[in-house]
């Protein structure tokens, strides 16, 4: 598998329909280069290839799939189901080898379904997890899980830990990812039966890594997903959902709140025809197609969640970070330190280690 | 007890200090009227009053506490040991019946470790719930628990629903409040085990209520909390904490990223100018101080948690929700509503519960 193998799209299931993915595909391809197979209904991808382009570049290729997997379906029966969906046929062009990384703005459920069970799992790993991104007034943090596991076990709570401290280093470009247990305070005594179970867990496996590669902060607050006190954020899908869907809720209220205000009066609207760009870099600062999708982290390929509603520009960025995770090889470095760690997953590796001999930490360091 | 018991207040406990807590009973006097007792070293408080109003009205008692708990005491502990502590003084003159209701900007577990172990919970609750108050466009949601309790029933969910819909309607006077699960999803298959338990419970409970007092939407996602979609959002303590803490901080940090925008050169600057009105609209709109604390619903007298940092106008109208919540017998209607239908909390009576009587329609109707 090399760089210039293509990105598998799913083109078909976004709310926008194939125009606003075909339309990301050109601008990806003329900005990072690459090749992409494109999975849909022939006829309708060949024409808004040639309404926007004129012809079809031939690093672009189009694989037929006549079936597609609705935001209504109930997401393991598609998978299963629709066998010629453009989901599930671009899921095992990467299985197959013949793709390097899946992208699709479609059916949540059914993204992560084809991720765990068409992709499969990355070694060790017994949960993948969604990670978003999260603008913060510096930067920006990653909060993982946002809703593939909506109950978890302490181990899972460990697994994202690592996961997401990989994907800070890749995407974010973070050296030193500071990691945070999300809870209802910072004293060790709070938290649920989950957090107070995986508080240790976390801990005995970031004291044993090089520091240098990430630190764990124990648990932190609500408040610490956005602030910049952590570069990752680690939660249970249940509570990073509502998180997730009440913060972009949220930013949208208050600037719709903030656009009633500054256009009640003629004096306010030439205020806000003065500020009109810092509006616009506000809006940009906390717009979610910059960061082009939430990562399905775990499994053994890149599989990009995008935005059910993405513009040409979220598909864009999310090309923009599958090339990214193709290149820097996310999936083998996710499985590397998990299996390393945590022996298949159940934990009793972990506890046994104590000291990192040297070859052990040689390996780290290349992860 | 009747409107002229006095309201109890904890004096000491607030990160500010007694002054900010002397100027809002100042202020909540001078607009609302109605007696305080005042929980503090008595020598401070009345050099406090002194400073601000030349003598101490009538209507204002100052009652010795010489012990202070502070932000960093283990709650359940300090309630025990502290027992000359303002806060547990300020408890026990309402246990007493000295006092209708408490007021404390304290440490937010020893004010719900005194709500529960010195109040005490109404007949049938099990657990008691936080309440706080998000601004949605039009109006404002009730989202309960914010912190209480960490790990629920499915029966703690159905009590917190049936708190915050009596909450709705008594503080902000919505007569037909929608209450919904906060979830992951709509459908009725999306949830985490305690949702999907505790779904059918309020479906159940809802339904034999008269439909003019609440309606039960289902699930709802994060988004449905600040977007005007639900009335009542309930959710476990745990989740409810992430949000309410993370929500703070958001809209922090995208005003902090606005002002930082706004005056970046003087041609913003000017349509700062212009927009100053617009911009206070927004800040009072999403101001905490507004709201007057997050009450602590299910124990047997109004008790208000305040932000440790509040100000005057927080103070006041924390006050001002007090008085309201004496005044329209919260407590009271919390409990008949629960104890009636749930039989001491344990849901069996809410099971058996088919057809309901005319006499006991008519009960609820009271309620």
């Amino acid at each position: 598998m090399t760089p210039k193998t293509p990105i598998a799209i799913d083109a078909m299931g976004g709310d926008r329909g194939p125009a606003a993915v075909v339309e990301g595909i050109l601008r990806a391809r003329a900005r990072f280069g690459g090749k992409y197979l494109v999975f849909g209904r022939p006829h309708v991808l060949e024409q808004e290839f040639q309404k926007l382009s004129g012809s079809i570049p031939e690093e672009i290729v189009i694989r037929p799939a006549n079936e597609i997997i609705t935001m209504d379906d109930a997401p393991v029966e598609a998978i299963r189901e629709k066998k010629n969906s453009s989901l599930v046929l671009a899921a095992r062009a990467v299985r197959e080898k013949n793709a390097a990384a899946i992208v699709s703005p479609g059916n949540t459920g059914a993204v992560l379904a084809a991720g765990t069970l068409i992709l499969g799992r990355c070694r060790g790993v017994e949960r993948a997890g969604i990670a978003a991104v999260i603008p913060t007034p510096e930067h920006y943090s990653v909060l993982i899980d946002v809703g593939a596991n909506v109950d978890c076990r302490p181990i899972h709570l460990l697994h994202f830990a690592i996961m997401g401290m990989v994907y800070a280093r890749v995407t974010l470009g973070i050296q030193r990812p500071r990691i945070g247990l999300l809870s209802i305070g910072e004293e060790r005594s709070k938290g649920n039966e989950l957090t107070l179970a995986a508080a240790p867990l976390c801990e005995q496996f970031f004291r044993s890594i090089d520091s240098d590669r990430g630190v764990f902060l124990g648990n932190i607050e609500g408040r610490d997903i956005v602030n910049g006190r952590a570069d990752v954020v680690v939660c249970d899908g249940f509570t990073g959902n509502a998180v997730l869907k009440f913060g972009e809720a949220l930013a949208f209220t208050i600037t719709d709140l903030l656009k009633e205000r500054i256009t009640a009066g003629p004096v306010r609207k030439i205020g806000a025809l003065l500020l009109r760009g810092a509006f616009r870099e506000l809006k940009n600062k906390i717009d979610y197609s910059e960061y082009g999708g939430a990562p399905l982290l775990g499994v053994r390929s890149p599989c990009i969640i995008c935005h059910g509603s993405s513009n040409p520009r979220a598909i864009m960025n999310a090309l923009r970070v599958a090339r990214e995770q193709i290149e820097q090889d996310i999936c083998g470095r996710i499985e590397r330190m998990v299996s390393e760690f945590t022996n298949g997953g159940n934990g009793d590796n972990l506890k046994r280690k104590g000291i990192v001999s040297a070859e052990e930490r040689k390996r780290k360091e290349d992860v």
